[in-house]
């Protein structure tokens, strides 16, 4: 069965999509740890981010370079955190968070909620910036 | 002034050495999350990681991604955790995780005490994995 990221990129299901090129998107996380919190994710639907081809590995990092500076022009953010988990969805991801403190990339910290026109907004904001 | 980790590059203070080449070195952190957490760190001094050339963001990451495997291996963790957070030392650096569960990759965690002899050790299996 697709992954839920997978349906994303086949616009099955709705997402706040920030970029996008042949072999990565990027789009916001609905459970932000802060706002502007991405998703940097491979088309290619692989597990383990590590298991990725040294080409679209790269490709990957780089794209999550671009988007970052994007981001950060957007929320004015100090630091662009950068954490791969690789226990939640089984389709490798990796999680951009907009940093002022240390402690705003812990994942055990509540999550933002945000509406749907929120997030819109925020996205529109970073598509904006590049 | 060098940066404690140029000054590790440079052999002016000892670390726990797992892995280098000409761009990038990999070391113990000596404040575990959990054990093998190792830091991955490009010899060039830039702060900001997303500030380094392509080509060197690049090879950081290769190297990571190489070092990772034989960590995972040394360690038999489930899956590698990846952070940048940047906001600690002005050099910048990827910390790789050994993870088993979501929680391992908390940096509000209680870090491990351990013995210069058991980071030793650790680094001397992580050595014999590649």
């Amino acid at each position: 069965m697709a992954s839920i990221f997978t349906k994303i990129i086949q616009r099955q299901i709705p997402a706040h999509i920030i970029a996008e090129d042949e072999q990565c998107i990027a789009f916001l996380d609905i459970m932000p740890l802060t706002m502007g919190h991405t998703l940097i994710v491979p088309k290619v639907e692989e597990d383990y981010i590590f298991d990725l081809e040294d080409s679209t590995f790269t490709r990957l990092n780089l794209f999550a370079k671009k988007v970052s500076k994007a981001i950060r022009k957007a929320t004015g953010c100090k630091r662009m955190g950068v954490a791969v988990l690789g226990m939640e969805v089984p389709h490798a991801h990796i999680h951009l968070v907009p940093m002022n403190n240390m402690s705003d990339m812990n994942f055990a910290n509540p999550k933002l909620k945000l509406s749907n026109e929120q997030l819109a907004d925020m996205a529109e904001q970073i598509r904006k910036s590049f």
